[in-house]
């Protein structure tokens, strides 16, 4: 291998980088968006969220694309073949936030034509806020490879839960209360849920840098909430509220 | 390379797709059990549901680290390149079959101590057979390499999309009806929810074997339901009924 492909290799591997980071950017924007477009009920910036999700789509595929030809091509191993197969596994859960953050911006224009919920709606904008920190942070991590910073994101994981299983009870009890939410209340209740799969986005992407850092996997089990007997204790009706996701 | 090295090689990649096969499988029978408990109320088929997952996961990171090694070791071009990544991907969209149907045994467990909803649970019931049955279909068309019948696995993603509309809407009018039913309800709103996945798993798989014997993606957008006016039109009381999935 002469100078010129080394370079070239280099560059190609530092592109791929980029790119992922670059994809990380705007699907933290998306989700950040569509959470304030919650908030605000902005038409307008719910609909710009809904607009641009191709580009993430258009981004995964090129970044897939790339890393393949990379791998086939420049026949990569060790570090630089993790690289790679990071740069794909990392496109693949931003690709899915932006589907989430697509589906949130969604949902906020049908909420926007209905009554304001404010407090379930203060909720939702809390634990958007959160998730969309760690997204940052765990984007962060990646960028400056710290894998301290990816392993706290990971660590802390059960926070998200925590904010979920609340929301989910504070959103069955309204619905209870005036049936005639229901059906607004399904739409908090799945954006809950986007948001929740969001934070687990975020905590796969802390575990596929620590993969491609250290070439190992994540040690122990990744932290979970477990609901305690209060948490599972008959809140109201003659129905025991439901353990919100098991 | 000698004679060894090659059949050797050629051997860990048969033994890499017979494990994915092993595992479609093994999430196949997950989701058929997850729908069955569900559907007869079987307490000890759901635990048994849940209690499985774990081997999924095993076999998930197992084919991983194995495709990661052999492109590492024996670096693949061209259609055994495509093998080890397609090996890849479909360990992930199967471990996320995965979870969803162990999310839909949970659900089943806490939907057992609650009143039985026949025509709702049937509604389930019909929505998972046909999930399961893409599921087997796309399954066959990978062991088979059968290019066309993983074809009309992808075309036919909206029967599923249409189905999980129906039964959005059914759930919704049976909690204003009754709102004591709500808490028990959300469960099958989000079993309803984790089958629509499913299905999307099952297209992944779908493009994910095209890719694998053509090295193309998948022409075309991927069929989508669009709500038609009537979809849309107010179905009761003060609210009309949201689109369900947008």
């Amino acid at each position: 291998m002469n100078q010129h492909t080394v370079k070239a290799y280099g560059d190609e591997l530092n592109q791929l980088t980029a790119e992922v980071a670059r994809m990380g950017g705007l699907a933290e924007a998306q989700v950040a968006d569509a959470v304030e477009s919650v908030a605000r009920r902005d038409i307008a910036l719910a609909r710009a969220v809904v607009g641009r999700d191709v580009k993430l789509d258009i981004m995964h595929r090129d970044i897939e694309k790339k890393a393949i030809r990379l791998i086939a091509l420049r026949q990569p191993v060790a570090s630089d073949l993790r690289k790679a197969l990071s740069a794909m596994k990392l496109s693949v859960d931003l690709e899915r936030t932006g589907d989430l953050a697509k589906n949130i911006a969604k949902r906020a224009l049908s909420l926007a034509e209905t009554e304001p919920m404010q407090p379930l709606t203060r909720s939702i904008e809390r634990m958007g806020r959160l998730v969309s920190l760690r997204l940052r942070d765990v984007l962060d991590a990646y960028t400056a490879s710290e894998i301290d910073r990816a392993l706290s994101v990971w660590q802390s994981d059960d926070e998200v839960d925590e904010h979920y299983n609340a929301l989910f009870r504070e959103l069955l009890t309204y619905m209870m209360g005036d049936p005639r939410t229901i059906s607004a209340c399904t739409h908090l209740l799945f954006m809950a849920k986007n948001l929740e799969r969001i934070g687990d986005h975020a905590t796969n992407i802390a575990e596929t840098i620590h993969y491609e850092i250290t070439g190992d996997d994540m040690v122990g089990e990744r932290p979970r909430w477990t609901p305690t007997p209060s948490d599972t204790a008959p809140g109201m009706g003659q129905m025991p509220l439901p353990t919100p996701d098991l």
